[in-house]
């Protein structure tokens, strides 16, 4: 028997307007993590302006559409996260930040104003599907270790509504405009971080033997933890351990008695996360008492690696590729970069797929860049894209 | 036929007093290198004083005390050192220093108390004297690389009165009061300084690949810096090579694209000190090069070795245990601080040589510590012992 | 119009005597690259017995068989590598070598074997074929950098015949018995290899001022090695630099004046092989000179990386899926072992793929290990695959 | 009231003949330590030849002269050690070694020369000697860490003749002929040996992650060990660390499961000695052990510090000041070089000294060199000061 289901193709065009104008309002009034209550406020003003019924309170200031079809089936969730970084804008525009260091430069302005666009396209057709659709506007989402999607799911909200599957969408400018990434498997990365203080004992620096130098047992340690890379991870998976910043000492002539050094370490899957932890402190520790030092380690371990389930990966590249053509799902590497949504595809089956947003022609800025912009042409397509994902995962509950 | 000469054994204690008020005066007020007007005036109107004829007007703040003997012969030097530290003092006493961030916290308000006390003592006895003595107070000794020496020689003065034998005196904490150092040939080194900054690429984390990493650079070159101790240098001689400071990179996320160190390079001879320059400059060099980076070195040669003149060391040695006992002059090993004494010494025969001023049961806290102090018990033997050196020099002239 | 073409789902069983006979008898006959004379003898022995026309003669030892269809059509040319490797064979079976230092520890006896028991299956069903299959039976895979593919084209037997498509065919004891591995894209990797002689000059151990230390030169060059792979390469592609040996000095008491390494550098690309390859001549170079000696660098380039064209890849895929099932394809990562079936799949469309050769609760054994073995029931699939995929080609250009 | 005594000052002429004909003899017939019967014999039957009564039997084949003078007083010892080492050698001569690879490389024959012609001068001025000289010929020197002045003492002989003093001469290559080396305190140093296995685990060089690579162990090992020499040790006192040979892994291709690396570590006090020591331990230990790996550590140590009596070594001084004039006495650094004459030191007063054996215009070649040669002229000089040293010390007792 026939069903008739909502064929969004084309139709962003009808909220362009609308989602542009929520992006550049949002984009003006980014708010941290934790703090999203203005950006809170304003996704329930929308969400009651649309006539979508919601639930908040949960995880500090996330707020929760429901929309139900007109026929029972399955429930899919689409999450946009909605939080800022302390970040000083540096791009021009008549919509840029208006509070003092702080930046929408995640793209989470457009995630949010996606997923209202995509609210109100999906409310517009609520007879035709088939089951139900869970808008999940998540807070925290850089706050790592913690996030938003932990305390989402704390907080008891998918227990209630149970989705069946879960979709996430995150703005990409190593993608040019128009295209969408998606992976089996492996999507983004886990990013873990340290901080070492490596403690000799100072001196004159003409009596090297009166101290025990920290300079040099900085230097032997990471020299030794190059070898994580280069030996003990397996070539074929991908692994980084990156120290960004060193500072010791005090004066030319004056050894100095610690050396303090922060890094990151990123990984795609649990088992080269743990392997490097392991490894890392093995380094530090023996490595650190062989130079007759002593170490103070702090690892934090963030995000997980985010995974997508094949199933639901084939079921963005399908839709995409009905509404865009071929050509607009093309191969994509991982990224080493973390991201909370992972926490979810740890409970619930689904995707997490990245939209093109890279203008023709232009040269991207990398995400958390103080200069990051994307191409506005792009977001009305990503609103269309969400709903049609929702809704096409639902029909295939019901054949 | 029989000269009489002088015999300051035991009459430090006559100016015991005034070599106190003197140094306690100029430790309430210390002024740096090149600015020591105040200090300057003092020492004039001292000489004044104890009627002692001077010279003024070379080499910015320096004042030449010119005592001439009852009979003609020789012509011999004591210098004393005058200017103070931007070291904020942290000894309390009634006589602390008064100008902030400034203390004499390498004893040159000793020095100079000693050399007035001399002086005086001298002045007393002139009759007795066969040759003339000069009172050579020097600016700038810590004015690294350029310091006091080779000004006053550059001006002339040293042309005009043509010093035969040229004493120098350090107060030395690691030495107990009552007893003198002083060494054949090379009594302290030579302190070279250098600051490299690496120059890689910076970027994200994540993304070694599109960045040069100036951590490692840093790292492995500082890594083949420690071959210069350990594999260059003739292992009987001494070198020190401390990288006393290290600096670069911004956040635990972002991979640097700079990191500065600094040091300094300790030697005994010109032989190992250019070794070690020649090597530094290579490794750093062909070490950044090899790792795709690059580097910009600044390297300062500090004073040259101080090599004293073996029969003049034996002269302190001789002079110092007629007065103070056999005890008095322990085998020392020479130091690897600098010293601007060594210009003279590279011109003139002469010797430095120091004396103990560590209290009986104290600990000593190094030259140019913001908490040093000296046994004020050793200075009136040591105003002593700079007379007696003087008149015992002349009196081999004479023989 | 149907076209009737043959199915070789189950024939295997067929000919699996015979080639388990073949197999056997190479086993136990090994000859090494360029000295394939009885085994290009016992091929050509084969081929008269099956009737298939050959042609001889090129590239040493090669060997050429030439099946012609029924009907016109394409050609598809199949390779077999047939030499053997300078190990001693360790394993004890019946057909144990009989060629001291001499093993098929690379099982290319089985390739040749399959190759042969294809060609028995592909001529009893020629009048079914549409086209040409060529059976490439080719020499001296193992001499890299030379090879055997290289030759086999340069003396233009491929000229004359023109492939459309090349398969080639290798044992895999990490693969099941029943499996298939092969991918689109990168199969398996570049396999260089260097040679480095350190240079220092020597002398008494105790006199390290007088030498240059090839110990110390080898020891910070090694380290430097380190960050090419953790941090030049592109963390998601695969990279591997592998010191394997080291040597150098005569005793304990006596400064090395060399030290020799060799190793081996791996990757997936032509992209990360040159960087590697520069890098490693930049650290070698530059590192050793910043430590005053000198290098000489033996740096040979081996096969280039086996990529295979996707419509092909993907051609095995299906045949094997048909014949085997589903579960016979399993998802795997590329080798970086290097292959010089690369050579054609620089100048001819087709692809390499790995036959499953493990037995079931077997450990395997890794190619070139004196212990190598492999299930033999697997060879006679091995032989039906080869058949089909050369039939299931040619009816795509018929199509 | 007068005392005579023996002036030998030019007396060496009269001996000079029989002792280089004694040093080519026993040059031609060199014996490994512990071996030398014939040398002994030699040695013994040349006693007997002078009329010295001696004693054998101790320290294997040692053998012992004793002289007694003509007046009681105190005891003086010389020694000489007898033993050959294990070179083969190069310099030809009519009195080359006769024994393949045997040779007087470290000059004992000379030693052993001398030190019967002293005897033999000593025997025949005995009534003018007061006291009594005991000529030790000692076995067994080379062979460090036992060596034969310990066994010299276990046997007894020197608790039944008591020795109030001991000196020892050895050639010396570095210093001219007619110039004798000898300072206060430390003369020559410790020479310890270590030798270490690395222990990982191999496998394929294309898979590091499955190994535990030795060969980066043992590079960031030694790399770490360079900083006990670059920042553990006084850099005013002497000592070295050589890697002397490293050798590890099997092929370019395999990854090394063992690299064996042996040197040694020179100091020129136990303070030092201990220091380097015990620092080896720690970094070879925890920094292996931060490198997943394990080590396997001989460290063996060998002879102690040489360090002379200062009033022993005055009067070596003095005596060779009036034989052969104050040039002939030059300052000298000490050898980081082993010598069992330290034992001696340790339990009686004395003094250990080098003679010049560098002929005018020659460069020398080092002890333990296969074609290491001394100037034959210096050794009548060095039996007649062995001879006076022995009468001068005896000379002190009786004033």
């Amino acid at each position: 028997m026939y069903k008739e289901r909502p064929d969004f193709k084309g139709m962003g065009r009808v909220v362009e307007k609308e989602i542009l104008a929520i992006r550049r309002h949002l984009h003006q009034c980014p708010e941290l993590s934790g703090e999203e209550w203005e950006t809170s406020a304003f996704i329930e003003k929308k969400l009651q302006e649309y006539g979508i019924p919601y639930t908040k309170g949960y995880a500090g200031t996330g707020i929760l559409g429901v929309i139900d079809g007109g026929r029972s089936g399955a429930t899919v969730a689409l999450r946009a996260d909605i939080d800022a970084l302390p970040i000083e804008e540096k791009v021009e525009s008549a919509y840029q930040s208006k509070y003092k260091g702080k930046m929408h430069a995640c793209g989470h302005d457009a995630h949010t104003a996606m997923l209202l666009g995509a609210g109100k396209l999906l409310m517009e057709r609520k007879g035709q599907i088939a089951g139900r659709v869970l808008l999940v506007f998540q807070p925290s989402e850089e706050d790592s270790p913690i996030g938003g999607a932990q305390p989402v799911m704390d907080d008891g909200i998918f227990d209630q509504y149970r989705p069946d599957v879960i979709f996430g969408q995150h703005v990409w400018p190593d993608l040019p405009s128009g295209t969408v990434g998606v992976r089996d498997g492996v999507m983004m990365g886990a990013s873990d971080r340290f901080r070492v203080t490596f403690y000799g004992m100072g001196g004159h620096a003409s009596m090297p033997h009166q101290t025990t130098d920290a300079v040099t047992i900085a230097m032997t340690v990471i020299n030794q933890l190059q070898t994580i890379v280069s030996r003990n991870v397996d070539p074929l998976s991908a692994a980084v351990l990156t120290v960004g910043k060193i500072e010791g000492g005090y004066r030319y002539n004056v050894i100095a008695d610690q050396v303090t050094v922060e890094g990151t370490v990123r990984t795609l899957d649990e088992e080269n996360r743990n392997l490097m932890k392991e490894r890392f402190h093995q380094i530090v520790r023996d490595g650190t008492h062989a130079m007759g030092g002593k170490a103070k380690i702090d690892y934090i371990q963030g995000y997980p690696p985010t995974v997508n389930h094949t199933r639901w990966a084939q079921r963005v590249r399908k839709t995409a590729r009905a509404m865009f053509g071929d050509a607009s799902v093309p191969q994509v590497n991982p990224s080493l970069g973390g991201e909370d949504f992972s926490r979810y595809l740890k409970q619930y089956p689904g995707a997490f797929f990245w939209l093109g947003v890279r203008p023709k022609g232009g040269l991207p800025k990398p995400l958390h860049d103080p200069h990051f912009d994307l191409d506005e042409d792009a977001l009305a397509p990503g609103a269309e894209l969400m709903a049609q994902v929702a809704v096409d995962t639902l029909a295939e509950w019901e054949e």
